[in-house]
């Protein structure tokens, strides 16, 4: 494989220099490019491909369940965002603020988008008026901005896609009810679709959304034994309501206040796929979301019958509905063999005139580069098993990567000792509920806390900061 | 039918008041909801379900196409947009300028894009090395900003969403051909999916797009016997590549300058719709692009059997790949045909006890409200029929309101009689070439250039308004 890897650009070794290896990763498969807007990238077709699967995959889902899509402003007026203390607090300091509409000075400075929540109140309290006119249950796919200081492909970068809903019900059950619905909608996308394990948990106070009563993510671990918060579920109670004024008609004739959510995830998730799967070669793409599932590459191209067949095999694969590609370009099969590893295709399949020649063919699959020879009766069945293998083994690896990084500690220097043995990862370890604890822990280990997962496991019944009491097992770890 | 109006909030008349019958669609039909941020406005989720289709369909014709979608940032560093001379004039005085960033104070001001030649020249100046590089066929959908001083819904708003192909090729021949291909898939859009008729044509010189070297748009003619221009095209020669220091090595191993296209439609295509279909009764949606096209209305839903068969009614229709919804809700049938009507559902299916009895139900095609009774026996086809029928039906009447309103003059006598005694509409007069009489015309009788149709009619030899010797027929009209 050394032959191969020189054929490309080499990419940096994931050992040697893990953000490195991250970032040539995101250059060198032609995800995205950088440009002269600091902070701020273009995504790439190959990029923008996994996103639109992955946007795809996730409206259908939220469809399914009576989801809606809108779209609400890319401006909020500065009086507009200051109508919720806790949120103008969490997020005035992080937005950009258009100040000049042509050559003309605006009175209320406008700021893009950091999150629309102060948006979607002002609209709701318009469009409702009675319980008659509960849920609804809206949705967006748009762009927001964050002035982030210091930025990273995909994981912080100043402008980033995502999607957002926004609900608002009639009760406070039901309003939790979806904010649970919808964190489990992301849990069973990352889990199913992405091959990512996640932990579900609940933010502790000092880590929720700025106005929302209660948080709730999901947390990876990646590669390199770091968490990442893959999506994130909000729970707001009234408390936007009574900001912005939203009150109905309830069933018994009085005005109420109605309880809200929202909920997100970001193009941060191709970022957990590049940290989750991917290896030296290059990019480990799952097959939901990989713009190629599947390619074809004609060995021997010149002689007779070679390309033939390959298109013979293309259409095949494609009436089956599988994503796939032939590469006839004039390069040698040793350089597309590099260049679809490094783009993370989850199944290669070399044609050449003795697999002709035995009705037969290559395939490989990216993630273990295990080589098989397939019979071409029923090819679409197989690819579609090699597919279905490739999910679960990059789940399972996956998930061998957490339990190997997952650290059950008692005490502080049993974090220490953890950490500095094996390396980052998650600890579990008791806490007792006292935001003080939370900051000790992270001010002496570095590992702050990342959830309260909600299958909870006794690891002892005293804080392991303190020693008082334990309320909860957190999960902690070193966030991206 | 007047007892249905009365149910529903009425909407003010075309011929009363053109203008407010619009807003009014667009408000009472919930397309958009207005919002604190001047200019912008909310798209709710029936307005957004049509671009939705309208994105899904032409998405799928530029991806036949070869194009790929990439995502840009939404800002443009100042001294970017500066690089072209002619673009930056015709742009500036209307972005949005982004001055802080959190706290900070920008160096260079940020301009929230009205349009990303700048960024994707930028990125081509990066990736285009060689000829084999090329073409890159690009396209994105976003939203931009222009800081229009008058706006109204969809038409003109400060923040629009739009798609916007960018291509870049080796030879001016090829990209001269993107130009045109693209400029006819749009108008086979509107004609065959939005049933909308279109003149092709290209601008003149004083209305190209700033920095184009050549403008093609399409113009439609709404009721009111105004102009809108429905999609356009550009063609950059190499002036661009030459501003951003495009280079790449041709075949003959030398450096040249590669030649590029734009072009773009916008959820302006929404108010071409509901000004060239809509009705004293409310939108009337082409069925391609309608997000509910049948809706089935019980009738004495309360009696057994009638929702049992309008849900299976639904279930067929729905598994022929018809968009349908049962309208189950409590409101009475009067009220329901009227709600459907406003919102412009294609084709009503009315099922009652008396109906079921007789395996049959009423349809109602909504553009000319015609009943007729139908067999439930392959009501899948029926309802395919029904549609197909609509879509013919509203493309005849939009061609034949144009052709009433297009006048064809000799002098400037003409026009100003013809729009006289007629009303607005399509002015179709010989044109010498010079800028001079292009203005003359319009101060003269009102009516602007549009363009200058490729299908061209020899109506004189002279100019309609200096007598000279005639180069081209123009199409003048009022325009939105």
């Amino acid at each position: 494989m050394a032959k191969n890897k020189k054929m490309v650009d080499a990419i940096t070794s994931m050992d040697e220099d893990f953000a490195k290896w991250y970032t040539d990763i995101c250059t060198k498969a032609e995800l995205i490019a950088y440009t002269s807007v600091k902070g701020c990238m273009v995504i790439r077709p190959y990029g923008y491909a996994i996103w639109e699967n992955i946007q795809k995959n996730l409206d259908g889902r939220f469809k399914a369940l009576g989801h809606e899509n809108v779209c609400m402003p890319m401006f909020i007026p500065e009086s507009l965002l200051q109508k919720e203390k806790d949120h103008v607090e969490g997020f005035a300091p992080e937005v950009a603020w258009v100040t000049h509409g042509g050559s003309e000075k605006l009175e209320d400075r406008l700021c893009v988008r950091p999150t629309s929540e102060t948006l979607f109140c002002e609209h709701y309290a318009n469009i409702v008026h009675s319980y008659r006119d509960l849920p609804k249950l809206y949705n967006q796919w748009v762009s927001v901005v964050r002035w982030e200081k210091t930025t990273r492909p995909f994981l912080r970068s100043r402008e980033f896609l995502w999607q957002e809903g926004h609900t608002i019900h009639e009760t406070a059950e039901e309003a939790v009810a979806e904010t649970e619905q919808m964190l489990n909608v992301y849990a069973d996308f990352c889990e199913q679709d992405l091959a990512m394990p996640v932990v579900k948990g609940r933010k502790t106070d000092s880590d929720k959304f700025a106005g929302a009563e209660a948080t709730y993510a999901i947390e990876a671990l990646m590669h390199d034994g770091k968490a990442l918060q893959a999506g994130t579920s909000h729970y707001f109670g009234n408390g936007f309501a009574k900001a912005f004024n939203i009150q109905f008609t309830g069933r018994d004739n009085k005005l109420a206040y109605p309880h809200q959510t929202s909920w997100g995830v970001t193009t941060r998730l191709i970022g957990a796929i590049i940290m989750t799967h991917g290896d030296d070669n290059g990019l480990v793409l799952p097959p939901a979301v990989a713009p190629i599932q599947a390619v074809i590459i004609p060995i021997q191209q010149f002689k007779e019958g070679v390309l033939d067949k390959a298109n013979e095999l293309y259409e095949t694969l494609k009436s089956a509905g599988i994503r796939v590609k032939v590469d006839d370009s004039e390069q040698s099969p040793g350089w597309k063999f590099a260049e679809y590893e490094m783009k993370g295709v989850p199944v290669r399949i070399e044609i050449g005139p003795k697999d002709i020649e035995n009705n037969q063919c290559v395939i490989v699959t990216r993630h273990n580069r295990e080589k098989t020879f397939c019979s071409l009766e029923n090819l679409a069945d197989t690819v579609a098993e090699k597919l279905e293998e490739v999910r679960k083994g990059i789940y399972e690896k996956a998930l061998k990567n957490r339990e190997n990084k997952t650290y059950r500690c008692k005490t502080i220097d049993e974090i220490t000792a953890a950490l500095e043995e094996k390396g980052d990862g998650f600890v579990k370890a008791m806490w007792c509920g006292e935001e003080e604890c939370e900051d000790k822990v992270k001010e002496l280990t570095g590992v702050g806390s990342r959830c309260i997962p909600f299958e909870q496991e006794n690891l002892s019944d005293v804080c392991v900061c303190c020693g008082k009491p334990a309320k909860k097992m957190v999960l902690w770890g070193k966030a991206y």
